[in-house]
């Protein structure tokens, strides 16, 4: 195949990013939450320049925004590539937004410069991904791969008891987002910050994704007996505490021998009765356990909860494990992440494969059609702050590898 | 010294037990808060029940009640003998109680069985001890033994923000305690229950205290990094909960190594931002530390600072300690605690000598005069709650002992 020469124009995307952080909710950072009217608003501006672009663009049934440009070739399925806008409270900048103006920038610059493509591109800007205000989360992606079916979960509320429901109806959305199902992707690349240290660390320009982590999310219930600090010898105790902080040893320890990707995570911790004075009856504590491979996040799983079982016998403890989430590891398409490797060695560019321990619409996309994410590094792996930070450079860089890809899968 | 045979009347101290329990705010168990119409009625109640029992009877200035049997040799110092007729919310019918009940009960019995003693003998029923409405302990035995001298105190406010000189006022005492102090007890003998299982486990009738536990509380904060759970690697962490857990597994096995009678306590832990897919940047717990001698706990405590502090160094993580309250440990009077063993020999009851690690009022006479304190079996342990149980036989044994304790004091 024959190589062009591609520079898609880095400064209109830095300038579409910063235009998109003025659509944000009051307080630090930006805010862009689900169906509020700074959210109707960022994504009708996104329409606009879509339109701009030279795109045909539509909006579906949930608030997805696509633009569109037709290939030659009716019969062949759409390449798909993007990101969600909607952010967490008090967020950053980059987030998601990075994966929808890079992909409207690409889709402009080739058509420009390079005219219709044989298969059809879409950019899209999914409605939602994170999960800030309604107790679900992949609004956008999961309607479009048929994960949600339009039932009962638009009955849940936001913190203010107003439904999902409602609040799609108050922004002109039917109930049913069935509309929104897509059957005719082809592939799905995304191109996001990578929310993590692990780029700036190892100095590497971009992070070529093999697989989305799978997560298992637990709460596990420690239960001892409440008594008396003062009046209960050290030897009389059943310390739900103690027993609970030699189980998130035992866990950072095993963590650490399984080695990467494996990460184990206990976020949120509470005693019962919480009282200076009272040896803790109860402990609760949330776990976050994440690795690519099933086999592997299955088998540490499952020895975690022998091993915080045989602790709590030995200390007179019960022990409770209530599972609350469980997604599975969505591998990226082998060929598409070599073609980014490629494309990176092409351009001089650095590049790390690893994989995503944070969820990404792509993983929605992974088990029905190839998908490929490629990963630009984050300043200090902070996110999900209004410090979050990518330098214009690392994001024109993604922006370029994102749009070779897009040449090779549309045009050649 | 010629030895009568002495037995109170058990049956009348149960009955006035569980007529006490009655003055109680709503909900389970017994609730009497300091300065409430319950409270109040508790300690009218117990006044006349005093007067009944022949004794002279008084309410001082902040609300103790005093029954007076006064003695021939008026120019000796008063042998003082009660409790604190306030309760925690939700408590127990015995926790105090017991020991008003008793020391009333006892007087009555010797006056009418053994006529005017040597010296004066006093019941109290102290105003105060635990704490539970307002941010102060010992607010009776305190004023009593000058602790509190009617300044700034009285400005702290309960849960509905009602002063304690507001409530002082309302009940109509004068803001002033100053009244309430005593520079003629020449004795103070406390009969309480153990409020711990030690007596239970050993299968003992009575604890003879040997010393009221000194007591340090902390407030620990450890400071980590608050990453993403997804992207941040085991080996790229800074996570204050596994430091924190590190340090309480320290803290337990110390602990446990420098045996009876120190005790170290992680009553609260609470993890910052507490979110399940966030490592935990900060963790905060309090720690509460006692043991009977000065040295002791002032070696424990700085081990213990100098460990934490090695853990976080080594974790990369920052620790501060924050001293929140600081008792000495009060020596109970060793001639008095010997006449308790001897006598529970004379009476064929078991006896056990321990520390007491909750604090008692016993703890404020003990600087200034023989302090005696005497503790009977609590079932399970469980105090400071509606459980809170000790049978009618163990009662009646503390209450002979007790008796037969002031006998050899005010008669011999």
């Amino acid at each position: 195949m024959s190589k062009v020469k591609l520079q898609a124009p880095a400064t209109e995307m830095l300038l579409l990013l910063e235009e998109l952080a003025v659509f944000s909710a009051p307080g630090p950072g930006v805010t862009r939450l689900l169906y509020t009217p700074e959210w109707k608003g960022a994504q009708h501006f996104l329409q606009e320049k879509m339109a701009a672009a030279g795109l045909e663009t539509r909006m579906d049934g949930v608030g997805n925004v696509y633009g569109r440009l037709p290939g030659r070739e009716a019969h062949d399925k759409v390449i798909l590539t993007g990101s969600h806008i909607d952010t967490v409270v008090h967020g950053g900048k980059y987030d998601g937004a990075y994966g929808v103006a890079a992909a409207i920038t690409a889709l402009g610059y080739l058509r420009e410069t390079c005219g219709q493509p044989r298969r059809t591109l879409e950019a899209v800007s999914f409605c939602e991904e994170e999960g800030s205000r309604f107790p679900l989360t992949f609004w956008g992606s999961g309607h479009v791969t048929g994960h949600y079916d339009g039932g009962e979960a638009a009955d849940c509320a936001d913190r203010d008891g107003m439904t999902l429901r409602a609040a799609m109806a108050a922004c002109g959305y039917p109930a049913s987002g069935a509309a929104a199902l897509r059957e005719d992707i082809g592939a799905y690349v995304e191109l996001h910050i990578e929310q993590g240290i692990v780029l700036e660390r190892a100095a590497q320009q971009i992070g070529v994704v093999q697989a989305i982590a799978g997560q298992r999310r637990y709460t596990a219930r420690v239960g001892g007996a409440a008594n008396h600090a003062g009046t209960t010898p050290m030897g009389l105790r059943r310390d739900a505490l103690a027993g609970a902080a030699e189980m998130l040893l035992w866990l950072e320890r095993a963590a650490q021998d399984a080695g990467d990707p494996l990460v184990a995570t206990a976020g949120r911790l509470e005693t019962y009765p919480g009282t200076p004075n009272v040896i803790p009856g109860e402990v609760r504590f949330t776990l976050d356990i994440r690795h690519s491979e099933a086999g592997m996040l299955e088998q540490f799983c499952q020895a975690a909860a022998a091993a915080c079982g045989g602790i709590a016998r030995r200390r007179g403890l019960t022990f409770a494990l209530e599972e609350t989430l469980a997604t599975a590891p969505a591998p990226m398409d082998r060929e598409l992440a070599e073609r980014l490797e490629q494309l990176c060695s092409e351009q001089g560019l650095t590049h790390h494969r690893m994989v995503s321990g944070a969820g990404h619409d792509a993983q929605l996309f992974a088990p029905r059609c190839p998908a490929a994410m490629l990963f630009v590094p984050s300043r200090g792996g902070v996110s999900h702050a209004p410090e979050e930070y990518s330098s214009p450079e690392e994001l024109a860089a993604g922006l370029n590898i994102l749009t070779a890809l897009l040449y090779e899968l549309a045009y050649l």
